[in-house]
């Protein structure tokens, strides 16, 4: 019973939905979960081609044909995810729960309110599933050590955030004295606006310095701002080097406080202590946050 | 008597207020600190408001009014902040003095003389007090690192900012004489940059090559910004890699010689060696730089 | 017989050709690789120029004469590679194969179709072939390295660019919400497109956001993106600075599997087993891959 | 005998001006060094300022007398050091001497040849001057380490280079057969101009792709460069982090081989074996490049 997913044991057919639709490793959910990614690529698909006004008018039709079909299948989704499991409000008021909602309410909003048909496009946040999906694969590892390099270096990053949030203000503002309104520095929101498109290298051109003391300045932010990317860069790189590659972790989680992290062999939970038992209908089975 | 400023002590009205005002870590200094960053942000964004010229045109009134209150309010601060500090001169003239000095000026004298109004801006420099409100929170540490990666690469810098110097003039003087006046390139300084813009990999377009050896150029130009942003980068990352987590500083600074980076369990100033008696006004009390 | 390569040995002119033309480690094969990549420069900077119309206008009848030498030439290659090879259709059908044809076909062609002569471009490809000729120098060292560091961050790199695939859409479907068609938002990829350009800090400024709250995400775009890049950076500085130099490569490969990365000192295929004996026409002999 | 500079000696006229003049480690020569550094930069100032067409308007002529000044200046200087030093020719073909000389012949020349004015910009070049400036400084080592750096990942970015060129090339070459003429992309060189304006991140705009399968590429280009960075930026910084900081090395070459590098306590040649000795006139005294 090392590794309990694998074994073979009579599961009722809510079991079978459960573990399909909400466990990423056993062999079906983790076709399931691959086929849910392409089928919500093909709906983002579908909703931003319906944007580009010459296939609109081609193959509107269609688009739209597929965008109910696609709606209907992620409402069958939304409702069997909420059929099998337990903690059902837990689902629903969670982040991926109300996106999933959110995903298929502006399509049968549409049939009473003209115009709420673009609120579709908030279907491209499931692609945030992509992540639960990561869970599958050895992406796992890779994941983990981003996340524990960004989480270690979080209050550095906050330092140089605030450092970069001060100078845009002040520069922008000082540009704005300097170039006036005349040189499309309109207003002081505007400037810093232009203070940020020039520290962080992107450089629209919509507005760009005219005067010399303005160039002067601008100058001077863009070598900042080429100097300054070295200190994120620097923070990152430092925290992923120092980073040794960790034991494999499970994709499961504790059923209790829906932490993650546990390692393979973790019979409880490191968090709360709570049995980190397969059976996916014990409270205590389900280690990976269910939805 | 470890941990001093915790201790209960009678204090007179005018400590108290010291404390408040100018020491960062006991509980009504935090909540001071972060108010004040706030009435701070506010008063930026009013001004950064009053020149967008649709609100002014609609709420200008208002947003005059509340110009005021913040001036008052900056004003008792200031005021309170020279009533209770020992060393009065020491604050007025140190950087954050002028700078709370130059916030309140302009409002008072836009009553005399018109115009004067716009200066309101230098403002937003009060927002360099966030440096002062990082030292409350855990922030001091990851500060103090990112200071002393800059500090021990700063020669490294030195020297790298020398070679994008003369990188800039050269450049820049090549394609005056490469592409000229019709082209864009109206004067060395502006060809200079232009280089700038391009080494940094800004890139407005106001001015872009036209001739076919001006963008031969230009690509080299690129590719080596592309590749010389490298430098910084892994002078940071080496520095940053190569730093320790040191020890816990405490925010507290000698107040003989206004020294900080002091660890918790000092009693004496490692500079100059005066105690870092907690009493804030025994001369030997506030260890962090009281403005 | 510890370096074979350098004996001298009977070979009839077939293998001579076969020695200077797929092994990269003879005196002869050196040269001929390099003479082979400077016509291959020479035939696209050719290519390149006839595309300029001014100089297309002059030297037109030139070029057109020069496409063909290179062109006769590589099919004089192209004949003689396929004479001397043992495995034909594995070097037909390798990749380098199969440009190394299309490389030549579209003059041919250009003799019965009209304008078929555009896709003579496709000759650039052939510039892959620097990647045959690093090889023979001392490149291959830092090849190696630089190849094993990003196998080694392979995944690290496929989840980060799996966020900034997922984020580009979800921005860019946002600033279509918000900016609209009106400003140059047409649709959504278009405004995927921008959130790229935006993102990746390149920042061309043929679509820049107009509104206030358009330029406020913008910002936050920008500003993430250049955070963000920290991220590969730093995975890649890690990788590379975990590297030690590993013992030298040979250039060979393995005759029977074709794989790479044998030690010098290496008798063995070290995936296969079969033997990597130096005689080019036992089928062990050559050790690199030879297209 | 061990700091042998700082020893009082009589020197002749003649050698003292060498000291002054070549030699970066004594009060006089850093004094000179600095000095020289100022007006070469107060120079280039004043030929930047004239190309502006109104300042030489107001100051044309102030501008160009204080331009036959600094001509001037720098004939004595040129003239001096082909004076005081032994191996004249060495110093009138070393890459200083001959910048030397080409920063002073347009002036003369503009008496005789009217516009060679322009060339006078040449000037800038002299600004190269400040790395031996830097030898004076404690600056020394971080270029030392800098360049060490650079040395030793050479290889990998030629590597990296090479791979970039292949990429712009073939880019470039593709993207003018899916934009075309009419959208911007008149040549192959223009178009691989623009991949290069892409792929580093510059973006000017002056050239964006318009149809869509243009901006699918383009948007490929820009991802790719956004992550290709990482590659320089992770060899060098693996590299400065691996750089030990060295013993300080002294100022002074080899008068025999004038080769750099020597430790402080060396007194022969680490290449070539002769003296080290410190005497000025002695063939063996001057131990950094005298030019």
């Amino acid at each position: 019973m090392e590794n309990p997913i694998r074994e073979t044991k009579k599961y009722s057919k809510k079991e079978l939905i459960y573990l399909i639709i909400f466990e990423a490793d056993t062999f079906w959910g983790k076709i399931f979960d691959v086929s849910l990614l392409i089928v919500i690529l093909l709906s983002v698909l579908a909703v931003s081609l319906e944007s580009v006004e010459f296939i609109n008018d081609d193959y509107g039709h269609l688009l739209r044909i597929l965008e109910w079909v696609f709606t209907i299948l992620f409402t069958f989704e939304y409702l069997a995810r909420i059929y099998v499991i337990k903690k059902k409000w837990g689902y629903i008021l969670s982040l991926y729960g109300i996106i999933d909602l959110l995903a298929i309410i502006p399509t049968y909003l549409s049939l009473m309110v003209a115009g709420s048909q673009t609120l579709v496009v908030i279907r491209s946040l499931r692609l945030l599933r992509i992540f639960r999906i990561l869970k599958l694969a050895r992406y796992l590892d890779a994941a983990a050590n981003l996340k524990a390099a960004m989480q270690a270096s979080k209050r550095k990053i906050f330092v140089f955030l605030g450092v970069v949030f001060i100078l845009v203000i002040i520069m922008g503002t000082l540009m704005y004295i300097i170039e006036g309104s005349e040189n499309g520095f309109t207003s002081i929101p505007r400037s810093i606006y232009w203070a940020v498109v020039t520290l962080t290298t992107v450089g629209y051109g919509d507005i760009s310095p005219q005067t010399v003391l303005g160039q002067l300045v601008a100058m001077c932010i863009m070598i900042m701002g080429y100097g300054i990317i070295a200190v994120p860069t620097g923070i990152v790189s430092a925290e992923i080097a120092s980073k040794k590659s960790r034991g494999k972790i499970t994709t499961h989680i504790c059923p209790s406080c829906t932490k993650e992290g546990h390692d393979f062999d973790a019979t409880n939970c490191k968090y709360c202590g709570s049995s980190l038992d397969p059976d996916p209908f014990s409270s205590s089975r389900s280690r990976h946050p269910p939805y």
